[in-house]
C-alpha cells in the first residue's frame, strides 16, 4: 500500500480496480537495419490483420458513431496502400519494420492534413492505427485507454482529448494523473462526467504492482494497493433540479452560458440548457487550412454555430492563434516561450486584415441568425489593444466589443478597458498561466494554476469591483467556472456570467440557485482570506454549509 | 527622411551620421560542393590573413586591454591548425569554403567549451574569427559593431553584450534598434553611458540609403536622412554631484547599491559609490562547470564578491537555473515555455541539496566578510514558498531571509509574504515579462516590457504599501532601478531600496536628492493614474519639473 497525494480537481472518493492507460509510443527508431529485410516486412501485413480483427471485435459490441468508428480505423489498418508502402521502406530502404510503418503512416497524415477540412480530421486515425500496428510489431500495449472490462480506476500520465473518445463513461469509477493540471482536459472530463479525480500525482506511475486504489478528489490523496479493491462508485450529488435561469437563491441573475468550438457543441450546449454561449472559440474554422478561409467560408461555419441560440446572447472570440497554435498561412516563425509571444489579438497588429475579413464574417452570420452576437479579442494587454479592437469591431457593424481578460496587465487596467469596451470576461486558464509564470502543460507546476488559489482570486476581485461600478458585464470563461463550488464565489466577487462545456451546466446552474448572492459574496471573502487554495476551498464549504 | 517611433529607453537629444552594426552572418550552407575544390580551399588562408592583418592594424591605435583581445584574436585567425582543417573539408569532403571554416571552427570551440573556465571564454573569440573568414569570404561586412572614424548614431538590430567591447563610448552619439526592449543590453548600456537611445523601433533597418538620423531618447522618435546629419551630442544633464548617501531632499533614506556577479563587478560597484550590493547573481559559480561546484569552491568565489563590502549589506540571490539557463549537473529538460518552467528556487523544490550547500558556502563567506549578509530566493510564487526557503535559510545559520517579487502571484501576496521573511526584491525585468505576458526577448512586444507601464506601477505599489505596514524593506533590483526619472516614482512607492548597475549609482543617488519623499510620492501617484507609458513619464516630469 502506498499513500500519494496530487491535486484534487473533481469532487468525490470512490475505489476500485485500477486500469492503466498505456503511455504514447517513443518514436520508432531507423536503425539498426534488419539483418533480413524480406522477414522484417514479412511481418507488417499480419500485424496489420491483428489490429483490424480486434477493432472489428470491438466494433461488434457497441452502436452508433463508435461503431462507425471503429469499423474505418480497422479499414485504415487494412489497406494495401499503407502496408504495401511500409513494405517497401523496408525491402528497399533497409528500414526496420516499426519505423517503415511509421513512415507511411506519416505520409498519408500529411496528405490528409494537407487536404483540409474533413479529409484532415481523418490525419488523427491514421496516427492511431500507425501506433497500434507498432505495438503489436513491437508487442507491447497498444497506447491509450485500454478496453475496460468491469469499472476501474483509470490511471494515466495524463490524457488527450483524443483518449476520451474510447472512454466507456460508465465504468470509469474516477481519473488518477501522474502530470496535468486542474484546468487539464482530465480535470475537465472528470467534472463533466461526475467522477472523482486527482491529478499531478507524482510518482504515481513507479508505485510497482497496483491492481487497486481509493481515490478521494477532494483532498487529493491516492491510496494505491496491490491487492484487488472492491469497485465502490462516488456518492453523485443528488442531481439537482435547474429551471433553466440562472440566478442566485434571491434572483440574482448570473448566467449560465457554454464554451463552443463547433456546429456539434453548439448543439450540446443548446441540449443542456445552457442560456447562451460565453466563449466560441473560431479556430476550428482555420485548423488545417493551408490558405485562409474565404469570408462566405467562415460566415457558414460561424451560422452553424451561432443559428440555434437564435433570441440568446453568443460571444465570439477572434482568432486565437500563435507559435504554439501555428496556422499555415500566418508564418508565425520560432520562438523561445510561445506562451509570452506573439498570439492571439498581437497578430493582428500586423495581419489586421485578417481580423478584417473575420469580423466581416462574423457580422454576415450573425445578421439573419437572430442571435445577440458580440465578439471579444483574446490576449488583450492594455486599453489601447482594447481601444484598436474595439473601433473595428464596430466599424464591421458589429454592436457589442470585448476582450478577454487573461492577461494579469488586463487585470490591473480594468476599470480602464471597461471603460474602452461593452464587457470582458476572465480567460482563468490563462490568467493562471501568468499570474503564477508557471506553464499549463507543466504536471510539476499544476499546484500553482489551482483556480482556488487566493492570489488569482483577489486578481478576478479587482475586476468583478471594477464592473460594479461601471455597471458593465464581467463573465468567466475558463474551466473554473466549471467547478460549482468555485462557481458561487465568482458570483460573490462580481461575476455575472459564468462560460463552461455544456456538461457542467446543470450543475453549476443548480449550486447558484441554492444560496442568496450575499452569501456567495461572504464565501468569496473567506476565499480571498486563505493563504493557500486548499484552505480557500475548505472556508468557502464552512461559510456555504 | 522618415519618422519612425520606437520606445525612448534613455534620455536625451542627439544627431549625427549612422554607422550600421552588422547583423550576425546566417549559418553558411553545406551546398552546393564546389565545383573545383582546390581552387575553393585555396581561398581560405588568404581571407584568414586579411582578417589577421585588420585585427593587428586595430590594435596598433589602442591601448591596453583592448589591444591584447585584438592581437589575441588575430593571433587565433591565423592558427594553421584552423585553417588546415578547413581546407581538408574542403578538399576531402567537397564543402564550400564558408561551411568549411564555420565547421572546423565549431569543432575548436566546442573543445574549448568543454574545458571549461578561462578557456571556455575564449570559445566567443573563436567564433569572432569564424565570422570574420566568413564574411570575408562571401565579400560582406563582419558582423557587429564597425570601427567608427567620427561621432555616430549606431543602428542595429539590436546589440548582444559581446558587441559593446568594440565600442567606443566617446564615439557614440546615441543607439537606435529594430528589436530589443526597454531591459535589453542596449538599454542598459545606453543609460549606463548618458547617451539617448530608442530601441524596438519597428522597420528602421528596411529604410533605404540612410546617412543620418536626429533621435529622441524621450519621445521614442527617430527621423532618419538620406543625406548627412551634423554630429550634435546629447546635453548630457550637467553630472550633479552625489554625497554618496542614498536619501531623499528630506533625509528619508532610499538605499543605492549595485547588481554584481563577479568580483570586478564587485570592485566597480564600490568604486562608483554604491552603499552596498542589491543583488549578487551567483550564477557565475556554476556556469561553465560539469559538476556542482564544491562547497569550498564556491565560499572562495563567493568571498570575492562579498569582502569589498565590509560594514555594508549585501543580498545574495541563490541559484537562478532552469530549462533556459541550464546547467549540466541538474538534468533540467526541455520545456515548451521555459520561462514559464521549472526554474529559480522551483530546482530546490526537487533538489533541496544542492540549495543547502549554496546556503553553507554563504554562510562560509559571510562570516568572516564584515558584510551584513542577507539571502533571497529567485521565483517565489507563494507564501508556502517563501516560507519553506526561510527555514532553510536560518537553519544555515544566515540572519536574513527574504524572496524575489519577479511572479505577479507574489506581489498579489506581498503582505503574507513579507510576514514569513524579512524583506523583498522587486525584479522589475521578469515581473513586466508576467504581467504582459510578453517575453522579454521578443521585440515586437518591447513596448509592453516597458517598466513606466501603470499596471507594473500598480502592482508595484501593492507591494510599497505592504511593506509600509508591516515596516519591511522593499527593494527593486531589476534595470528600471537605474532610470534617474522612475527612482522617484519607485521611492514615491514606498520601496526603501534602489539596485542598479554600477555606472548608473550616481546618477540615481543625485536624482532621489533633488525632492523630497512627499513629491515622489505626488509624481507617483500621477504615474499610477496614467493611461500608457508615455502618458505616465510625462505626467511625472510634469510633477517634479
Amino acid at each position: 500500500m502506498s499513500r500519494l497525494t496530487g491535486v484534487g480537481v473533481s469532487s468525490g472518493r470512490a475505489s476500485g480496480p485500477v486500469a492503466r492507460v498505456a503511455d504514447p509510443l517513443p518514436e520508432p527508431s531507423a536503425t539498426p537495419a534488419p539483418t533480413d529485410p524480406a522477414a522484417d516486412a514479412a511481418r507488417i501485413r499480419p500485424a496489420a490483420e491483428a489490429v483490424a480483427e480486434r477493432l472489428f471485435e470491438r466494433a461488434t459490441r457497441v452502436e452508433g458513431d463508435a461503431k462507425a468508428v471503429l469499423e474505418t480505423t480497422a479499414a485504415m489498418a487494412l489497406d494495401p496502400a499503407l502496408t504495401s508502402q511500409a513494405e517497401q521502406l523496408v525491402t528497399g530502404r533497409s528500414m526496420p519494420a516499426p519505423r517503415a510503418v511509421f513512415e507511411a503512416a506519416n505520409g498519408f497524415a500529411e496528405a490528409l492534413s494537407a487536404a483540409g477540412g474533413y479529409m484532415a480530421e481523418r490525419a488523427r486515425d491514421v496516427q492511431d492505427v500507425r501506433d497500434r500496428i507498432i505495438a503489436e510489431l513491437h508487442g507491447v500495449t497498444p497506447p491509450g485507454v485500454p478496453e475496460l472490462a468491469q469499472p476501474s480506476v483509470l490511471l494515466a500520465r495524463d490524457l488527450a482529448p483524443a483518449d476520451t473518445a474510447d472512454l466507456d463513461p460508465s465504468l470509469v469509477l474516477a481519473l488518477v494523473t501522474e502530470e496535468g493540471g486542474p484546468t487539464s482536459h482530465t480535470a475537465i472530463l472528470a467534472r463533466a462526467l461526475g467522477i472523482p479525480a486527482v491529478v499531478a500525482v507524482r510518482g504515481v506511475l513507479g508505485v510497482p504492482g497496483v491492481a487497486g486504489a481509493i481515490v478521494d478528489g477532494d483532498s487529493g490523496e491516492v491510496e494505491t494497493s496491490e491487492e484487488a479493491v472492491p469497485a465502490q462508485a462516488a456518492e453523485r450529488a443528488a442531481a439537482k433540479e435547474w429551471n433553466g435561469v440562472g440566478e442566485t437563491a434571491d434572483g440574482k441573475p448570473v448566467k449560465v452560458i457554454a464554451n463552443v468550438g463547433s456546429g456539434a457543441d453548439a448543439r450540446a450546449a443548446v441540449a443542456a440548457g445552457a442560456q447562451g454561449v460565453g466563449l466560441f472559440r473560431t479556430e476550428f474554422c482555420y485548423l488545417g487550412a493551408s490558405e485562409e478561409p474565404a469570408v462566405e467560408t467562415q460566415r457558414s461555419a460561424y451560422h452553424e454555430v451561432i443559428a440555434p441560440f437564435a433570441g440568446k446572447p453568443v460571444i465570439v472570440r477572434t482568432l486565437d492563434a500563435g507559435a504554439d497554435k501555428p496556422l499555415a498561412f500566418l508564418d508565425m516563425g520560432v520562438e523561445p516561450n510561445p506562451a509570452l509571444g506573439v498570439r492571439g489579438l498581437r497578430v493582428a497588429f500586423d495581419r489586421p486584415d485578417v481580423l478584417e475579413r473575420q469580423l466581416e464574417a462574423i457580422a454576415a452570420a450573425a445578421a439573419d441568425s437572430g442571435a445577440e452576437v458580440s465578439v471579444m479579442a483574446p490576449m488583450v494587454a492594455t486599453v489601447d489593444e482594447a481601444a484598436w479592437f474595439a473601433a473595428r469591431v464596430r466599424a464591421a457593424g458589429l454592436a457589442r466589443a470585448g476582450v478577454m481578460i487573461e492577461i494579469p496587465a488586463a487585470a490591473l487596467s480594468a476599470a480602464e478597458i471597461l471603460g474602452a469596451v461593452d464587457f470582458v470576461s476572465i480567460g482563468t486558464n490563462d490568467l493562471a498561466q501568468y499570474v503564477f509564470a508557471a506553464d499549463r502543460q507543466a504536471g510539476a507546476l499544476a499546484e500553482l494554476n489551482d483556480p482556488w488559489q487566493p492570489a488569482l482570486l483577489r486578481l478576478i476581485a479587482m475586476i468583478g469591483r471594477a464592473g460594479r461600478e461601471l455597471d458593465k458585464p464581467v463573465g468567466v470563461c475558463g474551466e473554473a467556472a466549471s467547478d460549482p463550488l468555485l462557481a458561487g464565489v465568482f458570483a460573490g466577487l462580481g461575476v455575472t456570467s459564468l462560460s463552461m462545456a455544456a456538461a457542467a451546466v446543470p450543475a453549476v446552474g443548480a449550486a447558484l440557485a441554492e444560496h442568496p448572492l450575499a452569501a456567495f459574496e461572504q464565501a468569496a471573502e473567506a476565499a480571498l482570506a486563505a493563504a493557500t487554495p486548499a484552505r480557500a476551498r475548505e472556508a468557502v464549504r464552512t461559510v456555504l454549509a
